[in-house]
């Protein structure tokens, strides 16, 4: 928030003018919270950021839930932060020297070119008789203790929510203080909005979450046999940048992964302190370094901020290391986009450390994600168009590191509908389409689309009968289409084998038989894996052939997705 | 690995003789690795830890992929290691210095009470064109840099694969060397063996990995309908404490939440340095923090270690902090054993943020993975017995914060099978035993079982029909079961509603219908969340209602993990 916080300023105030947008963050938190390492992370780069609006008060109390904290964190929290490069302080009574926090948080407003922690060490449960002890981190004092810490604090134990009357008078006149503050606020915005309508009006737009008007005209389109086969890493990059100067709101890295994730935006310079002259506050490409879990949250800040669109990067096995934060995003409702390249044993030699397996189940089973795996240029727009629109839930966009071919009948359109045909062996002269109806539907994503389509044709010629191909860009955007709808991609009575290079398990929601992983990959060069795996033509043809076999004759079950709706 | 040795040390080794156990761990890392919260939070517990025995050589190379660490990496690294309690050196011209970087080591390993890090100021691609830059991070160097730097370094670039006659020489004297440690070392082990035979045994039994001889007869068991309601993280925390003794190879703790997880050992002291009055290294209880990456990754090292079989504990949600090191384990064979508690909506208040919904689904999707979710006693104890029989794999345990009933028809035997029929009301006098055969199956794990079995009861005696309960403790496992016995669970030819408090995704592999969530939990008391879900009696007796009628008159396709076997 406090990374927004500077960017937006340095965007929108206009130098010798009161500026819009202009506010301290505050982060209240404990022990546990500076054991954690995405607060690690993220203090590391908050202090190479130099956000000096970035206040921490850190309630020392030398206890969690295991008992003191001198079972397992004796490390000098304020020379960590040193080593950060922060400002810091120690209130010492933090149970009594409330002036001393006062005067600490005064002082950290004052540094302005560093982030500020203040350690206020104090006594858990103050004034009770377990004070001092973990047993009154998560528990209610009861009625007895409850007593003894009203006397201690010098209240009359017999009163229940009671509020005294200079407390009462305090609060309404902190009430008072509040409100004027807010009316400066407003004029300040009003003078602005006059003296610079379209930078209010621009303002305006983003912190209601509209994106601008003529987005969707800019995404890439593709059509025709003679559209070169790429990576979608890298058709992802066209995305980005082919929509950087209409959304100034869009701002984000990656976590040192930049010219493998293809998330740079060519010419926009750094989001950096000016002093490391390497950018400055004005700038919207984030240096995130090699730091997962805090990029999340970083960018769960800047959606809580409002007034823009984050986006950062990683391999999708990476995503891994993230997790927590990724779930707030959807927790929370944040429309964070998430660019996770490197999406398969496609990636090659780095290995199974780096090749996803799970990933894609359980990030699919995360409620309010949708997890985009797109397989061309139409899809990688449609995914963005989708994420971009999905104003309150997290996209994880999945996407290749291996080049992959145009599919011939994509259209942004078709694939906005979340699933839809790409191919069928039908329109093929070059193949025998003797049956009227198909006989199989292969279900694909991604990069296996087009070993989809090239199965679908040995399985046609080698079984004499019609194969239907299906692209899911995206399973949760498919299953909000209509019955009708669902089952022309998905039709009822004929089997479907799905073709995913992850887990095989969680598609048998979509599929009678299942193409895939049960076990993790291997280092070798993409197509030598894939062979290997049978995540290939043959292996689509070996498994078609069997999977005919034992429904000759037979009635189809309806896969879930499309029946069992009780 | 370095608390494994100092652990082990502590157990076996004899003071006044040579060491059976006695060797320092090193780690080689890069700039990137200091970046990521999960080395920060490892290196504070030990600082804490006081693991004299551990060397860190950092290549502070100043290089990342997205090029110099200045770009988001400028915090002072030494600095924080002091902090964290560490012994720190810095070699500053670690291309040349080689004696510098071997006075180091030499120092670092004369420091016993501190871990070390030495930082080693390098130019990446040293000798190269390239030298100094991100181009020779990921990348090979070709021919005619490749020559270059041969040049630079004194080499023909004419020659390949190339070693000069004193470097050959050099490196034969240091196998010499090598050989010669480890014939001390094996003489070392055999006067141990002859001296102390027991604890020699002891210690060749756990290098092996195999467990004591009479581990299962020591699991608590439980029948009749006396057993009293217990929340399975109780239930988890008695199979703990029941084999400790027996186990000493048993080590590992929580990520401060033991009262929460129960996973004290209690009577066995604390892992502790011994300056801090809390333990020894002779203890085995760890006091990890609320470090959850660190704590996985640490019992990783445990495991690689060898002779001891690590357990740790955070929230089944919390799991996601350590996702990156849990899918370690499964990758490199690990038997980790994770203790997963409060593992639904049925922890209550804390709500949506420590409620996992897409956890078991993730987790399940992981290879070589075992994810447990018991009912009661017999089955808690099935869990630790596969888990710890399961050498070369890591279990997660998932476990309740709620009480519930034991399941009267379950024992440790069939547990252990992953999946069994544990109710049927064919059985119970009180309802109509009409019907010859089953109509539905509901399959549930862990505290859903006995709400499965009140589902069973009450769509019975509603639909006038035979309904059957399966409880699933391990779906891996009963996957590895014969078709018959699978059939025998999940009889072909009637519906399955599967019944679990998290997500629906994925069950449709076991079930026709689900019962679940594809959507985040609530904070409210247990009981109250349970019914507002529908994942209840009620909601059980609905369900099935539907389904039943669905399904009159109509052919029922077996569950995958029946059928289609191709």
């Amino acid at each position: 928030m406090a990374l927004a916080e500077a960017h937006l300023g340095a965007e929108f105030n206009k130098a010798g003018e009161a500026p819009v947008v202009d506010n301290f963050v505050y982060v209240l938190c404990g022990d546990g919270c500076l054991q954690e390492g995405v607060s690690g992370e993220a203090s590391s780069l908050a202090g190479h950021l130099g956000l000096g609006k970035l206040i921490v008060c850190y309630d020392d109390n030398h206890i969690t839930i295991d008992g003191s904290t001198d079972l397992s964190f004796t490390e000098d929290v304020l020379k960590r932060y040193e080593a950060y490069g922060w400002h810091c302080q120690h209130v010492e009574d933090g149970n009594n020297d409330l002036e001393g926090i006062e005067k600490a948080i005064l002082a950290a407003k004052a540094v302005t070119d560093k982030p500020s922690i203040i350690k206020v060490t104090t006594t858990i449960g103050f004034g009770s008789e377990k004070a001092g002890s973990d047993k009154v981190h998560g528990a209610a004092l009861g009625a007895s203790d409850l007593a003894f810490a009203k006397k201690a604090l010098g209240f009359d134990p017999a009163q229940t929510f009671f509020v005294p009357e200079d407390v009462a008078a305090y609060y309404k006149s902190v009430a008072q203080a509040s409100a004027a503050v807010i009316a400066t606020q407003r004029e300040t915005l009003s003078a602005y909005s006059s003296k610079y309508p379209a930078e209010a009006a621009e303002l305006a737009r983003r912190t209601k979450g509209e994106l601008p008007a003529n987005i969707e005209a800019l995404l890439p389109r593709a059509s025709g046999k003679e559209v070169k086969p790429a990576a979608t890493r890298n058709l992802s990059g066209n995305v980005l940048n082919a929509i950087k100067t209409a959304m100034p709101e869009l701002m984000g890295g990656s976590a040192d992964l930049t010219p493998s994730n293809m998330t740079e935006l060519k010419g926009i310079p750094d989001f950096q302190h000016i002093r490391t002259g390497k950018g400055s506050y004005a700038g919207r490409y984030i240096r995130f370094g090699v730091r997962e879990h805090a990029m999340a949250a970083i960018c769960n800040g800047m959606a809580a901020y409002g007034a823009l669109v984050p986006y950062c990067a990683t391999f999708l096995n990476f995503i891994g290391y993230a997790l927590g934060a990724v779930r707030l995003s959807a927790l929370s409702h944040f429309r964070v986009i998430y660019v996770a390249t490197h999406d398969s044993i496609g990636l090659g030699e780095d290995g199974p450390t780096h090749q996803p397996v799970e990933m894609l189940q359980a990030l699919r089973a995360t409620p309010n994600t949708y997890v985009f795996r797109p397989a061309d240029t139409n899809e990688t727009s449609a995914s963005y168009a989708l994420a971009l629109k999905n104003t309150h839930a997290p996209a994880i966009i999945a996407l290749s590191r291996q080049v992959v071919p145009h599919v011939l009948a994509s259209t942004v359109e078709k694939a906005m509908l979340g699933g839809y045909v790409c191919f069928d062996t039908a329109d093929q002269e070059s193949l025998n389409p003797t049956a009227a109806g198909a006989a199989l539907v292969l279900a694909a994503t991604g990069t296996e689309v087009s070993i989809a389509i090239e199965g679908a044709k040995k399985l046609a010629s080698t079984a004499n009968v019609r194969v239907v191909v299906s692209s899911f860009p995206c399973l949760e955007v498919f299953e909000k289409q209509e019955e009708s709808y669902r089952k022309s991609v998905l039709p009822d009575g004929i089997p479907v084998i799905s073709v995913e290079a992850s887990a095989k398990r969680g598609w048998e929601r979509y599929s009678h038989a299942q193409i895939g992983m049960d076990y993790f990959g291997m280092s070798a060069p993409a197509p030598d894996i894939y062979k290997r795996l049978g995540i290939s033509a043959d292996g689509i043809n070996e498994l078609g052939t069997k999977v005919l076999a034992f429904f000759a004759g037979k009635e189809v079950a309806p896969v879930p997705v499309n029946g069992h709706r009780w």
